[in-house]
């Protein structure tokens, strides 16, 4: 089963990377209010159903793939 | 309207942070058998409808985001 994982910077965390592309498309005239840049991982696991395999992704997100100080994830099944 | 993108290395491209991230996983004894790591983007743009929005957003994609070389894109509205 293969899982996606989203991982954006907290609302509070400066976000450099989101603000340089939100300056570079707007100085090329693209209509841009704000953008954020994170990580998106998709997860191929070894689970009997969409619910299994949620908890363990959730297990592994918060083991190793993001940062609860910085970051914010969100999960979705594929 | 928010987009979001997911951007993610071509198939035939050697992921070596996915490969660490699954190895890791698999290490500390997650039931991962692959894993592909990539960036995601939430872009704010100005937009009459969602038609327009993703348009938008492709043109971004395609002049400056990702590298059709290496990687592929995923729009989605959010």
């Amino acid at each position: 089963m293969k899982i996606g994982v989203k991982i954006l910077p907290r609302e509070e965390v400066l976000d450099s990377s989101g603000r340089t592309v939100t300056k570079t498309l707007q100085s090329n005239s693209f209509k841009v209010s704000d953008c954020r840049v994170g990580k998106y991982l998709e997860i191929e696991v070894d689970a009997k159903n969409e619910a299994e395999a949620k908890e363990q992704v959730q297990k592994m997100a918060e083991f190793v793939l993001y940062n609860p100080l910085t970051e914010n994830y969100q999960l979705e099944v594929l």
